[in-house]
């Protein structure tokens, strides 16, 4: 998506490979939204560093990431001999792998990467192979996003006004994004809307990353405490609630999510306002049969305690700091702790429609639609 | 209420009059919960700049502030002549009166002094009376707090957890509290509960002045995202929500309370859990005929976009760091603006019961027992 530096306007990928110096080409995510900065990884034991580092976020950026760290590494390999060369790749697997040990997607690329190359014969060959399959990888999940933001974009209609919950953005996938690509597309149409951003305590990914991403993107948006969408959609200022995934169930159309979507979706059912879910097919899990066998993450009580900012942020939309130190601050009460729980669970009778990019579902469908929705049971 | 300072426990007011000196004394709230001090104003006007510098918070704590300010600058008027004090005390409310101009309960606490002060003859007898208003104020806002607490300490039952939303405690009132007197009683009473603190962004005050006030008082509780309760109200960790209000229609029972209460209350209704909300007479109001009509103050974006906190925290209770240098952190990003509604109104339809000094009643009985609740219409 565009990204504007100054006066110049242009186009990123969260990730890119440079073939000409083997290097991999990372959106530092941690300085963001203070400050824009590409970050340059010469071996895949520094990609895998930044995986592991949390500089690239996001289940299908972090894929993307993992396969042309593959890639890489295999190009790094220097010989001819093939069994040198296989368990290289397999170090290399490793290494990436560790970096973010709970996650499938990293798996599952590594594997796409890996049975790709094994069709060719010798090492120079597999090495070509190795960066052809993680091109390919990458193109096949910026062309998933921007398909779901095809099917989506017809939902947000001129003039209306949207609230967003955490960073479902183009800065987590290669490109697009889930729940911003059909904003993203109605944009591009030339409608106007007007998005609210939930902050989403307690990491605020909806104002420092979906609000920097809309900025960018020149969306007309506004942050909003979490506390203040209630409110809003009592007064009729909310006409269209749109979300990412962290899982969706294939078979009950049940939503976990980042904590506070489920309270999102109970007020829009309440105030009859439309509640769609945006996924790419990776996110759909075809085993667990209810929401309640979801684990629920609780994560650090410092994230609530407290919060991460800049002490002193530049005013003007434009202006690039350089090195603002991004502090922790204690907001809570010093004696007292708290709970964390990162994810919840919304339940599909509060879902209006799952946007994919095959078409958009009721969550209830998602079982009958499984061979299009790329179930291989 | 109890406030531990190192080894040394303490009785506070939110506000104290010292007689001998003629001096006020107020608990510094800007400096909680990371700092604990008491500010001595010495002359009227530096009482007065106490109130408009949010030294002191909440609608009865500035209402008592405000009379025992009065009776400070009446007993420092020199001399006899009756027409010379009576122009220094108009003097004096317009003052007192000009530090928070829209709030009525200042007014109302200014009225009640000067009245009483009419009813003596020479100065000296007018100072004297003064002083002993100013006190019967303080006393009668204290207890109604503490009969509020009474009547719904019986609530709080054994084991049960309890959700607040900002702060309705007694550092907002002369003592005990609102939406906190029911737990404050319950555990002088013996009964051990557990209290989740929303921290209610965007100002935080759950996290920095009700855990603060729990944790003196040595209640069991934790912090939790505001994004966090409808997670835990599904997962069956919550059973009992109490609030306090800024205002409570006594023709319709709805309530005007901080951002996210309206949230809360739908959250409760759908898991079935009891809501509740403790008022102070004050609170009534007898006028509006809908909620719909309350105003809804919209507060500066900065709140939204970013947090107050301290960039070194201590770690250990019992710690009383001196000097913190409590900032303000960017956590958006840099060109986005916020809407920031900084109340909302939960309909009655989502009350359970309204807690009062003179007992608990249904929203809409208020009307009904209007007689009872101080109505004079």
């Amino acid at each position: 998506m565009n990204v504007t530096l100054g006066r110049r306007t242009r186009q990123y990928r969260s990730v890119t490979f440079d073939a000409h110096t083997n290097t991999v080409r990372l959106i530092e995510q941690r300085l963001l939204p203070h400050e824009f900065r590409i970050l340059t990884t010469r071996v895949f034991d520094e990609t895998a560093r930044a995986i592991r580092d949390m500089v690239v976020r996001g289940a299908p950026a972090i894929a993307a990431t993992a396969a042309y760290g593959l890639a890489q590494g295999a190009r790094a390999f220097r010989g001819h001999n093939l069994d040198a060369f296989t368990r290289h790749v397999e170090a290399v697997c490793r290494t990436i792998q560790a970096a973010r040990p709970t996650a499938v997607d990293p798996v599952n690329a590594l594997s796409f990467v890996c049975a790709r190359m094994r069709t060719g014969g010798r090492v120079a060959e597999q090495q070509v192979l190795a960066l052809a399959a993680a091109e390919d990888f990458a193109n096949a999940s910026a062309a998933e996003c921007r398909a779901l933001g095809e099917h989506g974009a017809p939902l947000i209609r001129e003039g209306l006004r949207i609230l967003t919950h955490c960073n479902a953005g183009w800065l987590a996938c290669v490109d697009f994004g889930t729940a911003t690509a059909p904003l993203y597309a109605a944009h591009a149409q030339g409608r106007r809307f007007h998005v609210f951003c939930d902050e989403t305590r307690p990491r605020c990914q909806g104002a420092s990353l979906t609000a920097w991403e809309l900025g960018q993107q020149g969306v007309s948006h506004q942050v909003i405490a979490d506390n203040a969408a209630g409110h809003l959609m009592q007064r009729g200022e909310i006409d269209l609630v749109i979300v990412g995934s962290d899982r969706t169930l294939g078979r009950t159309g049940d939503v976990a999510n980042k904590i506070g979507t489920y309270t999102k979706a109970v007020l829009a059912a309440r105030h009859g306002i439309p509640f769609y879910v945006a996924i790419p097919l990776s996110t759909l899990d075809w085993e667990l049969k209810s929401g309640r066998d979801i684990p629920i993450e609780e994560r650090a009580e410092d994230e609530v305690l407290g919060a991460w900012g800049v002490v002193e942020g530049p005013k003007a939309e434009g202006r690039r700091p350089k090195g603002l130190p991004r502090v922790y601050v204690r907001i809570a009460s010093p004696g007292s702790g708290a709970r964390n729980p990162g994810f919840d669970v919304t339940p599909a009778e509060l879902v209006t429609g799952v946007i994919t990019p095959v078409g958009i579902f009721k969550p209830k469908e998602l079982w009958a639609k499984r061979r299009k929705l790329g179930w291989q049971g």
